[in-house]
C-alpha cells in the first residue's frame, strides 16, 4: 500500500524498488554510483550514514549477495520509508533513527567491514532553503564534514573500507580531513562530459591503509561535447552502472 | 658552438631549442606541460624554482611575448646551460645558481606574477640513484614539496599564481601544504589514455585565493585504449600543446 505523498521509482532498471516522498529529497543517481563503487563482498557488513530511504545500501544489496547493512538516519520521515524499502527488496539491513554524532550504543559497539555515505552537498548557512524541512534536511546538513569522516573511521573495522560521493568542490576538505584517520586513499572524479571538471567525487579510504594515492580516470557519464537532445544518451560505462549493476572499479 | 656532451633538441616544433646534457637529466613533455598550463600574460614576471636547462621558462617563452624570468638552479652544469638556452631563445632569463632554500636579496627581495616548479618526482631515500650525480639531483631531491610550495608562496605578489607539475601520487602531501598559504586551488590530472589513473598532477593556487576547489577534466596524452604502434599518436589536445604551443586552459 502506497501513501498517496509516496512514489514507487525503479533504480538498477527495477532491481530496486524504492519509495520515496512525493515531493522533498528524492535520490538520484549519485546513491547508485556510491553503490557501485563500494568494493564488498558477500558475508561483508556496511554501515551507511544517513542512509534517507535506503537507496545506496539497497542498490548495493542488488549488485552483491549476502551483506548486512546497518543505516542510521535522522529523519523519521526517510527512516521509515527505508525500513519497508529494505524488507520490500529483501534486503539485510536494520535501520536506526538516530543522529549520526549520537548513535546508539548498539552501533557505536560494532565494527564494519565498509562504511558509505553520500553526505548533504551544502552547509546549511550556503543553502537557499527550500519550503520542504525533509529536503532542506538532507541537502544542507549542519554536520561537518569531519563529523562524517571521523564517525566513519571509528565504526570500520581494521582493512576497513570507507566510500563517499560528495560534490568536487569540496575536495580539500574531504582530503585534509581523512589525513591522520584512513590512507590509501583514491578519488575517482565523476564529470558530466570528457571536457569538464568534475562535479562529483567518489572517495574511496581504507582504515590502517598505506598505500598510495591515486587519482583514477574520471567517470563520464554523457558522450559527446554537449547535450544535443532530451534523453541524452549515457556513456557505456555510465550505462553499465546505472542499468546493468556493474561494479564501478578501482585501479582498473 | 656545442660540446660533444651537449645535444641540442627542439621543443614546440623548434620554437624552443634547448641545450641539454647528452646524459644525464633531459627535459621531457613535463616542463612543456607546465609552461602550456601557466596562465602569463605580456609584461608579466615569472619565477622558476629549479629550472634545470630552461626548459619550462623558454616554452612559455615561446608562447607569451613580453614576459621576464628570474630561473633558480642549483646545478651549476645546468644554471650555465639555462643561461646560454635563455640567450639562444631570446628570452628575459635571469639565472641564479643557488640552492632555492638560500636565494640570493635579489630574489627574496622580489615578488613575481607567477611562480613555476618541476620539483623532482622522487624523495633521495626512495630513489634508486643512477650514477649521474646531476641527475639524481634533477629527479629526486632533498627538498621536501612543503619548502618548494612554502618558497613559491613567498615570492608572490597579491592574486599571484604558482603552476606546478608533480607525480599524481603526491598530490596529497601538495594539497596539505598549500592549505593555509595559497588557494583557489585547482587540479589537472595528466593521463596516458582515457581509461588509465592520472600519471601526473598540474596544481594551479593563488596568493589570497579564495574560489572553490576545482578538480579539472583530465589532459590526455593518447588516444585509443592502448599503445598501437611505435610513434603511437598523441590525442588532439597533447598535440595542440606539445607541437601548436596551445595553453592548456583552466576552467576551459
Amino acid at each position: 500500500m502506497i501513501a498517496t505523498s509516496e512514489t514507487c521509482d525503479d533504480f538498477l532498471m527495477g532491481r530496486v524498488k524504492l519509495l520515496q516522498p512525493a515531493k522533498g529529497y528524492r535520490a538520484g543517481i549519485d546513491p547508485v554510483l556510491l553503490a557501485a563503487a563500494t568494493p564488498a563482498q558477500a558475508g561483508q557488513t556496511v554501515l551507511e550514514l544517513g542512509c534517507g530511504a535506503g537507496a545506496a545500501s539497497l542498490c548495493l544489496n542488488a549488485r552483491v549477495s549476502g551483506l548486512s547493512f546497518v543505516g542510521v538516519e535522522m529523519q523519521g520521515l526517510y527512516a521509515d520509508l527505508a525500513r519497508r524499502n529494505a524488507v520490500r527488496n529483501g534486503a539485510d539491513m536494520e535501520v536506526v533513527q538516530a543522529d549520526i554524532q549520537s548513535m546508539p550504543l548498539s552501533v557505536r559497539d560494532r565494527r564494519f567491514d565498509h562504511v558509505i555515505a553520500n553526505p548533504p552537498y551544502y552547509l546549511k548557512n550556503k543553502f537557499t532553503a527550500s519550503n520542504d524541512e525533509g529536503r532542506n534536511v538532507a541537502v544542507s546538513g549542519e554536520t561537518p564534514l569531519e563529523t562524517w569522516i571521523d564517525l566513519a573511521s571509528k565504526r570500520l573495522g581494521p582493512r576497513g573500507y570507507f566510500t563517499m560521493i560528495q560534490k568536487a568542490d569540496r575536495l580539500l576538505d574531504i582530503l585534509a580531513n581523512l589525513h591522520g584517520r584512513l590512507g590509501s586513499v583514491r578519488v575517482r572524479p565523476i564529470q558530466a562530459r570528457s571536457d569538464r571538471e568534475a562535479r562529483l567525487v567518489i572517495v574511496q579510504a581504507r582504515k590502517l591503509g598505506r598505500a598510495d594515492f591515486v587519482l583514477e580516470a574520471p567517470l563520464r557519464m554523457h558522450d559527446g561535447p554537449r547535450h544535443e537532445r532530451d534523453g541524452d544518451s549515457y556513456s557505456e560505462q555510465a550505462l553499465a552502472i546505472l542499468r546493468h549493476s556493474a561494479a564501478l572499479g578501482w585501479g582498473d
